[in-house]
């Protein structure tokens, strides 16, 4: 097998996958809508949600203007030491990468507001209809996710066709994240100032209903599930997935420049492609019973896409004879994905001991449900972060021995194709994660739409079958982002010895943690995980607050919105969010940029080594430990609400609601953007390296 | 000067520093006290004290023998390779290290329990005598910590007089930290257990005010700050100053050897007893005007100790001609630290915006109180992880330079110099922090004692000038432990090159973060100060839990409590808070002394140099995130109740209380506690470099 042929081979399963995607989005389409009050909501929410996203991509296109425009003059090397081509090349690939990152977002909201509407509907048939509807519409934004992905690198690769430069795919790849940084965070922004004031003033103050139509922050709520959920989350995972297969791929080009051949190039498509394929067959074969179980359903999928991955991946290993080594990392990445998506499962699950008590400690007041989160939220960092080192590990020390000269590239090789394999079933997890808002969205619906309590139960359980599923693959994805990292702090250390063998300099062999430079580094890196997730948790704490000040002047001004004779002004609302999160998500996201490149020239390459790494170390633990204290109090909280602990209107519930508030921006908005972060971080190093490398302060 | 000279003239110091504690305890003992309530009162408070203590201590005796055994048999080396007497030396040294430590402990428990009634008392006559009895009684566990650490580390480097070993002193260093950890874990759940359960049946539910005497969890409460807030800080500063001055002198040692001198361990013990000298002078010299301001007394006394710490070690250095180098290293560390305890203020004291956000937030319900002060706590980490780092980078390269064949031992011990100047200042550290607790205790004895509003008022003043002072010294302790373990790493692989030139091994060079056994050994030491504060906040929630049924029973089955007619059953509450503390802080320190040893067996040194640097990286950030978040809260909720946002009983006094609830243990038991795990690690690491370097799974 050429290059070539596995490049043609990747672009087809990539151009299946989206063509598959216009299918199941027709289909999705093609769904009866009746419902007149539910048209012309699920309008509203589409209407916000691509104003939202018209005035983000806005100040995101001036900012990526801006950054092409740097590129274009310093990167990869200040354009006074001329090779302006490579320049152009990289910012090119960079503007390409923010475009396709963008559209697949758009794509997501564009299906979700639809799909949100019609499996409201279906519900009036049974769950049935009702889950196919919203799983279609997420796989929507899964297929084209990871097919633009794919298709994406494989064009690049194609046109660039320069096997001793990772420029472009570099520039790509930085793109992806940079736009992703911003979703992220603006989208988290926007759906938790939603979210937290509708649940204050209308749960709290008023004691209506979730989703009650007399609450003028309701459709806001459900914009933000759509902004925040579908097009941050879909921003989110396109970005993991490029940039692991960015640094497998910079790894795998000088293997393969080093030995003569590019059977490593073709490993990391053949892969990938395969797991696309996997993903596809996955989604087609996901059916639910008449009185099936949606969360069954949703994990079945997954599994079967796991082990089709792991057969289809095996024959490829035998038949184009590749090392079953390398095979080995991958797919010990995949498990060790799956593990860790369980364990988050059991820090989570209202049926395991955490949940429940915490649901229990809430009975002393919120301060114990608080402390009892924080805990359990800082235990559930272990597993996964024993998971990710064991990975990485097994993963190094099998690709070590496949030959002696090239260890250390083959070692870093095997954790970026350990990467790539938990990455390998990504269409799948984000057509599970798409899943979750839409069918949110529906209860909402249904709820304003008045479509009486049978289609409620089935709404209710599709939503909370979402919410499971959706902790179990924010851990799947934080692992992901840990070992991709990882494979990119390789990539870097690639740069600077390509950087250092041009100068006719010693390679560098590794960071050294007793060099002063690289702990300083280490110690400003993983603070700054920190200081990104208080500037977005206080963003989201000032919005709400404005938002909430809104909603009391609608209820003090107009009259009859608490009564329901009158609509309230849902756009008011709409528009403080869309403003609010528009402001806070710039100094969240510009911070861990420029704190890089303060870093790399006051300490240079060695100061940005311990950088990266403290990042990737503090940035694992905090979003874990904010992902799974926020699903844990979520679920705390509905477990309250099922009736347990004194049921709704008790302390108990009142502290868990507290709870469930600070959580929602922990869980939505800093945890899973911190994943963003250290990948952005991570890409900014290597691109910046040979700036690092000849302006630095120290050396 | 010779070796001998400089440990007589630091024996004389710590000599000195003692006669003055016992003149000081004296001084303490001899103020009045008439009021007879106070006198009961302060009986029953000590007697409490003295039970937990004794209780405590017989628990860490047997933990204590069990280690002695186990470093017997094994360390440094298994008693199967020979070498017999250098494993009785380390276990009689570690039995010395724990047995002054409890001392230490117990004599500041003693003076702390007399001072606290005798300020109240003079609290009759005003400010100043009150301040003085305060702030002698402080004093008197300042110069016993610093006088017994410095007394101890020079009796045994004159009686082991090994130039080449580092045994004895690692083992001393060890004993100090492995009591510290308990000490600290079990008085930091036994404080807050009753602080807690004191505010929510009493402020919370009845309603009624702070320090009642009505309320069964008052006299608990007023114990609780004795043994957490004197005894363990105590131990833990005693722990840091000894492990600093450890570090400092296992690489003087190598230095000393190597080019044939004694002069590094000279620099060592001079800088510390000079640093000694300057405490007791500062300290001697503290005072307050009859209308004077408590917090700038204090602040004032630690400028002047800087000041004269500054000017002798630079007349030392000047006479005997040391190094200036090395001076500039020491002074950078004691500047930093300053600079640190400076910038937790900004973001604790009630006068700056931090406090003044969260106050305000406050208003939006405790949600926002949460999550707002979440937000600070993450900011405030950056500034002191800049200024570790910069001390560390500062030092290490001012002090490569002295010597090119000697460069890296240099720059190490430039490091651990920076840490002994950081900590040089420790006596008066240690005098402003037990000042804090004793005062809190008058303030409680003058309410129960009805001593009136204008003896309240200067109580309070007190008070409130420890608290403030208490934040700044937590900052300045956390960044001393976090330069101390960075030596502490220096020493770590100081060890293992010992051990490698024994074995004829190459030396390495240091711990690389591409070596996937020195990032897996990082992600676990990061998620190690994760699950110990997880397991310490979870003991405080469910002690308090308990305390609070206690009380609701004593309330609901004791007639006259609410009344104030019928004393209640104090004991009980003490009884419960003892039991719950010595059976949760097991866990919390076993866990993550069995995580290092099952990380050195599994990937060796490389494996443990990660492990160190991920779990001081990490644990910095907890620790400076929790106490200062901590400390914001609870000043936040002071200056709601000092009328501002609604004063007492508004919405936001009711979210600030919640807001302290959540913070008492973060400041208190989980934040600096983590200080002293990162040490007993970091110790432990060193201890058993030979035996991991010898039997590890991976090398």
């Amino acid at each position: 097998m050429s290059i070539v042929d596995i490049q043609v081979f990747s672009i087809v399963i990539s151009i299946v996958a989206l063509l598959f995607a216009v299918y199941m989005f027709l289909w999705v389409k093609k769904q009866p809508l009746e419902n007149e009050t539910i048209k012309k909501l699920s309008i509203i929410i589409r209407q916000g949600a691509r104003t939202f996203l018209k005035r983000e991509y806005i100040v995101l296109a001036l900012f990526a203007g801006i950054c092409a425009l740097l590129i274009l003059s310093f990167l990869p090397k200040p354009i006074w030491e001329g090779g302006i081509s490579r320049n152009v090349v990289m910012a090119i690939s960079y503007l390409a990468g923010t475009c396709i990152s963008a559209i697949a977002g758009k794509i997501g909201i564009e299906v979700a507001t639809i799909a949100n509407a019609k499996s409201a509907e279906a519900a009036k048939k049974g769950i049935k209809p009702a889950f196919l509807t919203g799983f279609r519409g997420g796989s929507v934004m899964g297929m084209a996710v990871v097919g633009a992905c794919l298709l994406g690198v494989s064009i690049l690769r194609l046109l660039t066709n320069d096997s001793s430069d990772s420029s472009a795919i570099l520039g790509f790849s930085f793109g992806a994240s940079s736009l992703a940084l911003f979703a992220k965070a603006g989208g988290g922004i926007f759906t938790k100032t939603a979210d937290i004031s509708a649940d204050l003033t209308g749960k709290v103050e008023l004691g209506i209903p979730e989703d009650d139509p007399r609450n003028p922050a309701v459709i806001a709520d459900n914009v933000g599930d759509n902004v925040g959920d579908v097009a941050g989350m879909g921003a989110d995972l396109f970005d993991s997935n490029v940039a692991s297969m960015a640094a497998a791929l910079v790894i795998a080009t000088t293997l393969d420049t080093s030995i003569g051949t590019s059977l490593h190039t073709i490993m990391v498509f053949c892969y990938a492609a395969l797991g696309l394929l996997a993903s596809i067959i996955g989604i087609f074969f996901a059916r639910i019973g008449k009185k099936g179980n949606p969360t069954r359903a949703l994990n079945n999928s997954t599994y079967i896409t796991t082990f089709l991955y792991i057969v289809f991946t095996a024959i490829a290993t035998k038949l184009f004879n590749l090392d079953w080594r390398i095979w080995g990392a991958c797919i010990v990445g995949l498990v060790v994905g799956v593990i860790v998506g369980i364990t988050t499962d059991h820090f989570t699950n209202d049926e395991k001991k955490p949940v429940r008590n915490v649901a229990h400690a809430s009975n002393s007041g919120p301060a114990f449900t608080i402390l009892s989160g924080v805990s359990y939220g800082f235990l559930s960092v272990l597993p996964a972060m024993i998971g990710i080192g064991v990975a990485a590990l097994v993963a190094y020390n099998l690709c070590a021995t496949i030959d002696a000269t090239y260890s250390l590239e083959y070692s870093l090789f095997g954790i970026s194709m350990s990467a790539v394999g938990m990455l390998s079933i990504v269409g799948m997890i984000v057509s599970n994660d798409a899943y979750g808002p839409i069918v949110d969205n529906s209860r909402g619906l249904a709820e304003m739409g008045n479509l009486g309590d049978d289609v409620l139960k089935i709404t209710d359980e599709l939503d909370s079958a979402g919410n499971t599923v959706k902790a179990i693959t924010k851990g799947f994805s934080i692992a992901a982002a840990g070992l991709t990292v990882i494979a990119l702090l390789g990539a870097f250390m690639n740069e600077v010895n390509a950087i250092a063998v041009q100068k006719g300099i010693e390679k560098i062999t590794g960071f050294d943690i007793m060099n002063p430079l690289v702990f300083f580094g280490m110690l400003i890196g993983a603070a700054i995980p920190a200081v990104f997730s208080a500037l977005l948790i206080l963003g989201v704490d000032k919005n709400a607050q404005r938002m909430v000040k809104e909603i009391h002047r609608q209820f003090n001004e107009i009259p009859g919105i608490k009564e329901g004779t009158t609509q309230p002004e849902y756009d008011k609302c709409i528009d403080i969010a869309t403003k609010g999160a528009i402001k806070e998500l710039i100094p969240a996201g510009l911070t861990s940029i420029i704190a890089t490149i303060i870093v790399g020239f006051v300490g240079g390459v060695h100061a940005i080594g311990g950088f990266l790494a403290g990042n990737i170390v503090s940035g694992l633990l905090l979003a874990l430990f904010m992902s799974n204290s926020g699903g844990l109090w979520d679920n705390a909280k509905k477990y309250i609400e099922a009736g347990n602990e004194g049921g709704k209107g008790s302390n108990a519930h009142k502290a868990g609601v507290i709870g469930d508030t600070v959580g929602d921006p922990f869980k939505d908005t800093a945890g899973p953007s911190i994943n963003t972060q250290i990948t952005v971080i991570s890409l900014i190093s290597s691109l910046c390296a040979s700036l690092f490398f000849s302006y630095a302060l120290f050396k």
